[in-house]
């Protein structure tokens, strides 16, 4: 039941914002999207605003109202959700903040007052989050945010949180069905959302940012559903004592203890991660590569010094670096020069980076043989050959590139559609560099295996523990 | 004695390449610094090269020669290297790789032989690494590498790890006083490379990369020196079984136990750190911030999520996120509207990061009240304003962003110099952005915050973990 009531959360066929001005963001964000011409603004203040009509109240637009963000101050909260439901509105999502989280007792008092007028009304979102961004019906709470829907399903407590995701996923190539920030779960909670997902077809993957719940058996019953029938990946703020403080200074939650929410993760399937960055990099793995069926991983890599910590990486996050077999040493020496490289597991292989298909020995024949090795159950491969082939060749580098990408990316894929290996790629690139031709060779090769579903990585530690998490989440259930 | 050796090594006057080629690196970098009058090309295959004379024999030059890289194939190194000792060179750098490190028993043989010539007769640096870099004398093995000399000296056992940390350091304000690639460590080995910087005074931090040793001993002896007179901050490559395996394949080393290692560093005071990028800003940190008196350290930011998170980030770490005394409480709170916001510590005060100066409550009136607070050691600031200052600014957002940065800057300053806080920023920014306008906004602000010699980091996580570095630091001897 409460799934189909979800469903219409996310596909309104009209919206309002209820206390829109000349630089809200959802306005912008909404206008942005196929729902502006099914969009309504609404605030006093203004008769006409982006060059539309403003409402006075919601009560004055003609046309029935599906779903609204309200984003007045928080004392005009219960007054605007009585005109909602008379206005017979089906959702409502309360961007507004000032309520529990800020442990003033009346402005505790002013939530449970909120609640109790939605409550068997409208569904209500929130108070105290961003809402709801569905690439497939265009409600959404950033004006630049990607209209192509994929198969990451985002639950989140904080709203800040979802944008962030939201944002640097689309930069790393994640692609969204459903992105829920939930606040300070008045009426929608967690569980719903999971609940939602867990059975949505759109959704393949689940990412979820909670850092308290009121429902813990709720909780852990949406948490089996859903992990029970597609990865879900979670990371819980307030984990430490300090953080649980403030947790609960931020949505009001209490937030429990580690071990309580360790074993939670744990008995639910859920995949536990540790910060920010780990549940992206996992997310994006799983929304897109093989799951490995073992922990033995191959490294190739142009850097002896990179290759040895590389191994340390893979070894401390829970993978292995085993040996290759004799006849994956004796396949690589026909192809491997001797100087400077390595024939071994990490392979420091760097000259056959620069092998051009006709020559014998390209990096995709490496590849090749490496994914055969029955030690091996999947492959990082790292690239960090600009600076170099740029030193050497100068401008020529992209005439080069060029050729030479297209001989990774065919080598990754073979080792993932043919031998059915789990591959993630590193392509090194630093926050902070200003060399635009650096950024953009790197780019290039970037997108190249995003166009052929790789996940892609700007750093080694975190393609290497996006890996292990793939393998963490491939032995949950003894699953394969 | 052996350091007045390495001064010499350090500040050759003339400098030879032995196997300069037309892409060669070294000729290149080497072109491009002051060293460009004092450089001579070998190499029998050209009579000119670069447009200049390109000698057949270092025996044909007439001036003396110092100093010479040796870049020519393994088996010839021997034969070049007896021509550098007739000639009077007084330290040979063997680029050359395919010596112990290959594993094979002739290799291991030439490397020998090659130890027996050089013994006594000359400085030897390698084989099988890149080398010296030295702005003060112009000696370098990167073409774009940085000639304004600063306090970090780097000795590596790679070779691109010692390229690579000094490329990204440059990006993240790390300026170097000397960078050595030492490789198999024929004869120049760590040891006598930390006793010079121990005592080099334009050296004030040192960061440290080993795979293994052969003289435990001697090792540990110079640790304890060099740490008893400056930072030392050490990543252990192969520190992993497998990890070990793969530095015996890359520099021929005995990795041995990380019990080992670990004792090692922490009866040496030296900062043991995990990986390449906690090297890198650890040692950005110890090269330019105040030690924090204690673990208490008051976070920033704009986010209720990331609040929550950077506060389990700081606990995770080992540092401590204290309550605020009541009077800081009692400061703040007649500055911070209360809706959205948290005037606790963490600090969620997004609305203050907007006022300019003239209002009451800036962002430096609050870093200035809570550099007061007697709970608070450190603080961390976290700027990522940009994409929602854009969202209501448009492009006005660049003037705005003119006059609150140095608001920011001003704030941090009073709490380093006049309370004598540590105080480490974030201004986020991720690898694979594109938005040249986002970039932009981020590196102003960015650069900003280097011009005053506070450390930057485009990720929280990164700088927590610097702060928490540099308060493991603080507590080595029982200092401060």
């Amino acid at each position: 039941m409460k799934e189909r009531i979800l469903e219409h959360v996310f596909h309104p066929k009209t919206v309002a914002v209820i206390g829109a001005s000349d630089h809200d963001g959802f306005s912008q964000a909404l206008m942005s999207t196929r729902m502006r011409d099914s969009l309504f603004l609404v605030n006093p203040k203004y008769s006409e605003l982006h060059g539309r009509t403003c409402y006075s109240s919601i009560l004055d637009i003609e046309d029935d109202v599906e779903y609204v963000v309200i984003a007045v101050p928080a004392p005009n909260v219960p007054g605007v959700l009585s005109d909602c439901i008379a206005k017979g509105v089906k959702t409502a999502h309360v961007f507004t903040a000032g309520f529990s989280e800020t442990g003033l007792p009346e402005r505790r008092a002013l939530e449970e007052e909120v609640g109790k007028i939605a409550e068997g009304r409208i569904n209500l979102i929130g108070p105290n989050c961003m809402g709801v961004h569905c690439p497939g019906s265009g409600l959404t709470f950033i004006p630049d945010a990607s209209t192509e829907p994929g198969p990451v399903g985002v639950v989140s407590q904080s709203g800040t949180f979802a944008e962030q995701f939201l944002s640097v996923g689309q930069l790393r190539n994640v692609q969204f069905s459903k992105v829920i920030s939930y606040g300070n779960a008045i009426d929608l909670d967690c569980p719903d959302l999971l609940e939602y997902l867990a059975t949505d077809p759109e959704t393949e993957v689940i990412a979820l940012y909670i850092e308290g719940t009121r429902n813990g058996e709720r909780l852990k019953a949406a948490m089996n559903q859903a992990a029970r029938l597609k990865p879900v990946v979670a990371l819980k703020g307030g984990v430490t004592v300090q953080g649980g403080r403030a947790a609960s200074s931020h949505t009001g939650s209490l937030a429990g203890s580690a071990q309580v929410w360790n074993s939670l993760f744990r008995q639910t399937g859920v995949v536990q991660v540790d910060n920010f960055e780990e549940l992206l990099d996992a997310t994006l793995a799983l929304s897109c590569a093989r799951l490995p069926a073992g922990k033995g991983t191959a490294i190739i890599t142009n850097s002896g010094g990179f290759s040895v910590l590389e191994t340390d990486l893979c070894v401390k996050a829970g993978l292995e670096v085993p040996p290759f077999t004799d006849e994956t040493i004796a396949a690589l020496r026909k192809m491997v020069p001797l100087a400077g490289t390595s024939i071994s597991n990490p392979l420091d292989a760097w000259p056959i980076y620069y092998n051009l298909p006709g020559k014998s020995g390209t990096l995709a024949d490496a590849i090749r043989i490496l994914s055969h090795d029955t030690n091996i159950h999947s492959i990082v491969l790292h690239f960090d050959e600009v600076a170099y082939l740029r030193r050497i060749l100068g401008d020529a580098v992209e005439d080069l590139l060029k050729e030479l990408i297209p001989v990774m990316v065919e080598g990754c894929e073979y080792a993932r559609d043919t031998m059915g290996r789990a591959v993630t790629v590193c392509v090194s690139l630093d926050a902070y560099s200003e060399d635009e031709e650096d950024r953009r060779y790197h780019m290039m090769a970037k997108k190249a295996f995003e166009a052929e579903r790789f996940p892609v990585y700007p750093a080694l530690s975190a393609s290497i523990k996006a890996l292990y998490n793939l393998y963490r989440y491939s032995t949950r259930y003894g699953a394969l």
